[in-house]
């Protein structure tokens, strides 16, 4: 009945799309580019909320809110924020609608608006001018702020999570007293929440490091990224931390009186992730059965499915694992978990197939999958099934009831830990050293993957291997060795090896 | 130094003003009508984000998330929809700007849309276009979703939290396959979502019952809605659930098959309950000391106060502070406080004298103050203040450290229903039956509150009386005792009495 999903092999971007769809994580709405992420898909964003807001909270940032509209005159104000964000507007030009007799609701002429509103693309200006009134003094600083909220770039082209007209993010803007301070802020949220959270929460290794200038944000003085590997080998830019120096201080006149009473512009970050994360998490760790949820941010964790023929059978297992069920909620919270209780879900739709239940739940990418049946009761054990191995080598046979509690949860700490080192294994294998322009140009095509190439620094180097193989600069890595040498096209001297990639 | 807030006997207005403003709530922002919500209103909110959404999943609910945009075309689908917020539509006509030389950043006249968006005022239509495809049969009902978001009703008139162009809120929009569900889940959320939330969480009393028919939702059958009465005896319309009936399904074609195989239209209801609740709790228990936050909501539940004049001496009370602290924070979660940690602030700012100090945690609306000087600490005991009863009644002298944990958080338990009680005593004391229009005229401007009185049923009797009185019928209570009477107005057969008052 259900149709199979395109295999990865097959058809990369199908594959994607087939299990964005059947594991009923988002779809695209009647409004261009805009998507609509269903309840499995928000589920996780949500998971990726919590998680990441308790650890800006733990790195002592705040939540505020800042308006959705920004004049058209603020994005103006910094030249180089006016050129990357202004052909991608959506532009608000009147404030009211009115029936016109024949031709139904249109809009009212008479309400015009005097200057136009744009919707924010990222909200650097808004927020700057706002901060124009809580900065005075050093005293005031830093001021440490983030903000949930939906964006707005008009994207011409767009894929479900990875690239849409609206989207769902955090943006952080910090404001600091030195440029030191500012540019710690903005390694610390790379390195302590970025690195930490895209590797820890959501198994995805990542590459961290500076952006070459051409590859950076518009405004910012550098941008530093998370860099990840997704199973066709491109990379998928998850998370940035710029360094905004005092452009927008200046550009908004926010001055505050340092410790010695003299005027000085404020120091400026911004950061930022958004549901793109949610794209990368599929395109990870999921493989030709569906999707595959990291424990750590799957919306429910564990399903247990009951197998019985007769009326009678069926409530004797139902009966066991509902029991399970309950044990499992109600164990003591744990910060594995974010401190949330372990969602189990309990499938009680016996007329199916268990063969056509287990592949459901697979598609759905439930890490563990508990079988019950009649025979497993009579042993007082349960077959605890790995999402992340499907088949037999993934199932453990005859474990005990009274165990299944801890050996669930500990099992889904397993999956967690291995799911990493699987996606790390792979990045590592599709990561290669390359020392001219010939062979990056054939191994960029085949096999692909992260290319480690001289280079020597320029905008013109990087933009004519761009044109030429479609593979950018993803980063230059904080890691790399100190290895002097020559840049593949020009020759000219380089400091070290950066990372090329196609990208997403 | 710090000014003083203006009294609620001096101006009304100017002192919920000075509380937004002072407790660091929120702000008017540059754009019209919009505000910027400060890091300690949006905590208020981001608590009562969490408490709501808990109560939302545990009554089978799950979050997922829509456009922000909505064509045209689709407003206009559902007649009484496109009549009530045609008229505050902000609309989006073009998707890019470009620079002209000489004029800057204009709006490029080639990137207009063929259709004009508008920015959600609300997305029961958006949300009904996508149902279409989601629902075909019985088995696909009953859809319960909810979604967290910005919206925008072009206000001409706003105040911080209650009446913004730009807010925040949840609504939830459900489908089901009868009559009857889509009524018992309208009614469900009113009750046992909403009375229950504004009541134990934010101790505010709320009134329930539908709306009449000149006061309903455009596009309902019919409005529940829970009322509080703010300190000025004005009402605040907190929160409403609307049932639908078929009218969404019709306009966006949502058709199932029933279990007999008969195509019929869903059935929908829709509830919300936004940033004004801020402005609501801000308005029901704050005093001319500045916000009073009722504990469950208070983003800080406890400020210890730490009293010192020697270098040694503070040294001493800051080590008790900061152990009383850890101690506090370390506590087994609780449901009472939603599974949260209770949240201490240790104040180190020794300079300030403590009656300053005291002011400023006050104004800030913190329930609990601990205050802990040396001779405190050479009694090892401290002092609890309570929030709720400012000055020397409020305080417990004596408090030994030992006993402080359990004594702070019996008392956070305490001032929480201190508060709907006083509150509740509030609204009871003015409220009133009235039986003439002419005494309904004198008491609605002295002593004013809440009215009972007999009304005959008619729009047109409904719409003078608030031509004349600025009085509305806030709501037909559900629990109105079943006593006939004539119409203040018009002497008409009345079938019981409603809740007249002024209102936000």
């Amino acid at each position: 009945m259900a149709e199979k999903i395109t295999k990865r092999s097959d058809d990369y971007s199908q594959w994607y799309l087939d299990i964005v769809q059947r594991a009923g994580l988002a779809e695209n709405s009647d409004v261009r580019g805009c998507m609509v992420i269903k309840p499995n898909g928000f589920a996780i964003w949500e998971k990726m909320q919590r998680a990441l807001d308790r650890m800006f909270k733990d790195t002592g940032h705040v939540n505020a809110y800042f308006p959705l509209f920004i004049p058209k005159s603020f994005l103006a104000r910094e030249e180089e924020m006016a050129e990357g964000f202004a052909k991608e507007c959506a532009v608000i030009t009147h404030y009211r609608l009115k029936t016109v007799p024949g031709k139904g609701l249109q809009v009212d002429p008479e309400a015009k608006l005097d200057e136009e509103l744009i919707v924010r693309p990222t909200s650097e200006t808004i927020i700057w001018n706002t901060y124009k009134n809580w900065i005075q003094s050093y005293r005031d600083l830093p001021l440490l702020i983030n903000q949930w909220c939906n964006v707005v770039r008009w994207e011409m082209r767009t894929r479900l999570f990875l690239r849409t007209a609206e989207f769902l993010w955090q943006e952080g803007h910090t404001a600091h007293a030195t440029q030191k301070e500012a540019e710690d802020e903005a390694h610390k949220i790379l390195m302590d929440v970025y690195r930490k959270f895209a590797e820890e929460w959501m198994a995805m290794p990542v590459l961290t490091g500076p952006k070459t200038e051409g590859q950076k944000f518009p405004g910012a003085v550098y941008t530093l990224c998370i860099e990840a590997m997704m199973q066709d080998k491109r990379a998928l830019q998850s998370g940035t931390s710029h360094f905004l120096g005092q452009n927008f201080a200046k550009a908004f006149d926010v001055k505050f009186q340092n410790a010695e009473g003299k005027l000085e512009y404020a120091w400026a970050t911004s950061w930022g992730v958004s549901t793109r994360l949610v794209g990368g998490l599929i395109m990870t760790h999921s493989d030709d059965q569906g999707l595959v949820a990291p424990p750590r941010l799957a919306p429910i964790h564990v399903v247990i499915v009951p197998i019985g023929k007769s009326e009678e059978e069926r409530k004797a297992v139902l009966e066991v694992a509902d029991k399970l069920a309950a044990t499992l909620s109600d164990l003591p919270r744990d910060p594995f978990f974010g401190y949330e209780p372990i969602t189990v879900k309990v499938d009680r739709d016996f007329d199916k197939s268990p063969g056509f239940r287990f592949n459901e739940w697979e598609l759905r990418g439930i890490p563990v999958r508990v079988e019950l049946g009649p025979k497993d009761l009579a042993a007082n054990a349960c077959v605890l099934a790995r999402r992340d191995i499907p088949g037999r080598d993934g199932k453990q046979m005859g474990i005990p009831l009274a165990d299944a509690p801890r050996s669930i949860v500990d099992l889904l700490k397993t999956i967690q830990a291995a799911l990493f080192d699987r996606a790390k294994k792979f990045r590592d294998a599709n990561t290669f050293e390359v020392n001219s322009y010939d062979e990056f140009k054939k191994k960029i095509e085949e096999p692909g993957g992260f290319l480690y190439a001289h280079w020597d620094g320029t905008r013109e180097t990087e933009d004519k291997i761009a044109a030429e193989t479609k593979a950018t600069i993803r980063c230059i890595p904080f890691n790399r060795s100190p290895e002097k040498g020559k840049c593949m096209l020009t020759g000219n001297p380089s400091a070290g090896r950066v990372v090329f990639a196609k990208a997403y």
